[in-house]
């Protein structure tokens, strides 16, 4: 069963239906300009993560503004944005398992492929599936300068890692990974800045002990929405992985500016059109999307335009709110946006993305990657 | 782009790709039995609800235990239960909107369709659609007995509204929708059933003035997991909608059952299988399972078999946890169950459910309506 897109190009915007995900098109191509210049003004290269967007049409815009090529999380994704006629994907993350392997090596015989290690077996295992496709994998060592998720210890750790992947036969070492993602979250912007200094200080150890060791780093990537001007300034990255500032979302909105809705550095384009869908009391407000439609891993939605105002409760299909001082008196078949409280996994939830310019559907783009687990 | 299948019949349960929804076929199996026989014991008739499996395949299972129909949420959910050979659908929801309306109506002339009501506009657009496709749509009057969502009153309310359903040529006054949402989750099995009790004794006198008016109703819908036994024993629910018994997950664990492995009426059948992806301290697990494979909305999934551990934190595509006393040394490679803290968006995730028999996969059915957000 398909899922039929939720408007034809040429409606009016407040016919779409609902719940679907809008993005607001000017709002969206400043964000994708603004990263793109300063990043480049700063020196560093931007090879946006797709994780956030898992839509083609989108990573080709990123590679018109210069965008080196595109990040995944999954080697499904990477098969997507391939097949989309994106030339060049570096997977930041680990890949386990022969069956993604396989694909992994694949696909490096069709385009430009990267992925990180930080385990020896698992060098091994890429280089053998690179051998059994006849194909050449790019590899990164990923160090943890604080994210506390995956990577080994900077310095010798990954110096040892390093001269693995360069021993094997079908691998070719390309660099470091080194993304701290829990500084991204951090709201305080000092507090933020320094922890991303901190890892770029690491890194550049790191970097400068397998330089010395005769492994040159081609690529040190990282950095996100919230820290990139550090990486992009540091002189040590020279890729930045950000992938939310084309959208935002209410998280990265009270780190980047007030409310969500205006931001120092980028603007909310994405929101989750819903329809005001039943007035049970005077004061309660139903509209028609609930945890199906957006995620809630860190926090509810605002309601666009109320001051901060958000959903109170949400279940499957239903977001709950009480009508607040200031709100209009939402009438049933009212519409309401939306602002996630997290993009990625919210766009994870829909088939398309309906692009709006001056009140009117310009573009339906599926979200080509969406499901893509694997 | 299509997302393949994780797995192939046949093939041993630990080779199916991750993360991975899978489900154990004979806990499955007892669960649909045990409801089925249960809520026919007590005297009533069962309407699954398909928001929870979202397929097919599954509700052709459930109508051959007995049930009458199935529920869903949406109408694009209705049409790929009809689509998938369902006869009779009942939307126990309010909908808005004429794109929504008029598939709705379309549908009706496919099969029974039924459909809820709050509020006396809506009826009248209802009518207008059925009209426009000369189909008859079946409307339940919602009445809010404690869930504080959608509905009228009881009482007064219920009884305008079911009037101005029976007045409109092309609609045909079904009954009453009386689910106590609120009351599944409630911890204490004794306040649980309280509350259940209360909306039964609500809905009893709703029942009685709409019989005393000439508005007899034939379905009274509501019921739920967590309350089953007290709408199907009520002697005024004649159709328990229950959905997550055939899955169970976390949150309904904690209600009915210990540490959501074993419980009381129904067994956890339903996980995410995953794959250790990085050790990258002696204490530190990651799996490859994070936001997009799991909804975190009631807390983070239970890693089973592991006393009530969970996972820790999770990331877009990263699950983390810290080994803990009695846990083995899960190597890079290894499988892990996880128990979704809430099946229904969880299922909502993938696209597909991996039947899982004595180790050996047994089918792979389509979640076909995910996504089904209209």
């Amino acid at each position: 069963m398909h899922i039929l897109p939720p408007a034809e190009v040429g409606m009016a915007a407040d016919q779409v239906d609902t719940p679907a995900l809008i993005l607001d098109l000017p709002r969206f191509e400043r964000n994708l300009e603004r990263m793109a210049a300063t990043v480049r003004r700063l020196g560093a290269g931007l090879r946006p993560h797709a994780k956030s967007h898992k839509c083609p049409a989108i990573a080709r815009r990123q590679l018109e503004l210069g965008a080196v090529g595109v990040c995944t999380q999954k080697v499904s994704e990477a098969a997507v944005m391939v097949d989309g006629g994106v030339a060049n994907v570096l997977v930041t993350n680990e890949v386990v398992g022969d069956r993604k392997l396989d694909r992994l090596a694949a696909l490096a015989t069709q385009a430009w492929v990267g992925v990180c290690v930080d385990n020896a077996d698992n060098v091994a295992a890429v280089d053998a599936a690179a051998r059994r496709f006849g194909a050449t994998v790019h590899v990164l060592v990923e160090i943890d300068v604080g994210a506390k998720r995956c990577g080994v210890p900077p310095g010798q750790p990954a110096l040892d890692l390093a001269r693995a992947v360069a021993e094997m036969r079908n691998l070719s070492f390309a660099g470091l990974q080194a993304y701290q993602g829990r500084a991204q979250h951090i709201r305080d912007a000092g507090e933020r800045h320094d922890a991303a200094r901190q890892a770029a200080a690491v890194t550049a150890e790191t970097v400068a002990l397998l330089e010395r060791n005769g492994l040159p780093c081609t690529i040190v990537g990282g950095g996100g929405t919230g820290t990139y001007e550090v990486e992009a300034g540091s002189g040590v990255y020279n890729e930045v992985q950000a992938g939310s500032y084309i959208f935002m979302d209410a998280d990265y909105g009270r780190n980047l500016g007030a409310d969500g809705e205006s931001v120092r550095d980028f603007e909310q384009s994405l929101f989750i059109l819903s329809t005001v869908m039943s007035r049970p009391t005077a004061e309660r407000v139903i509209v028609d999307a609930g945890l199906k439609a957006y995620s809630v891993d860190s926090g509810m939605p605002l309601i666009h335009g109320m001051s901060g105002q958000s959903v109170q409760r949400a279940s499957d299909e239903h977001g709950v709110f009480d009508l607040q001082p200031g709100m209009p008196n939402f009438r049933c078949g009212a519409k309401v946006r939306l602002v996630p409280g997290h993009c990625d996994p919210t766009v994870n939830l829909h088939e398309w993305i309906v692009g709006i310019r001056e009140g009117i559907v310009e573009c339906i783009w599926p979200v080509a990657a969406r499901g893509a687990v694997f």
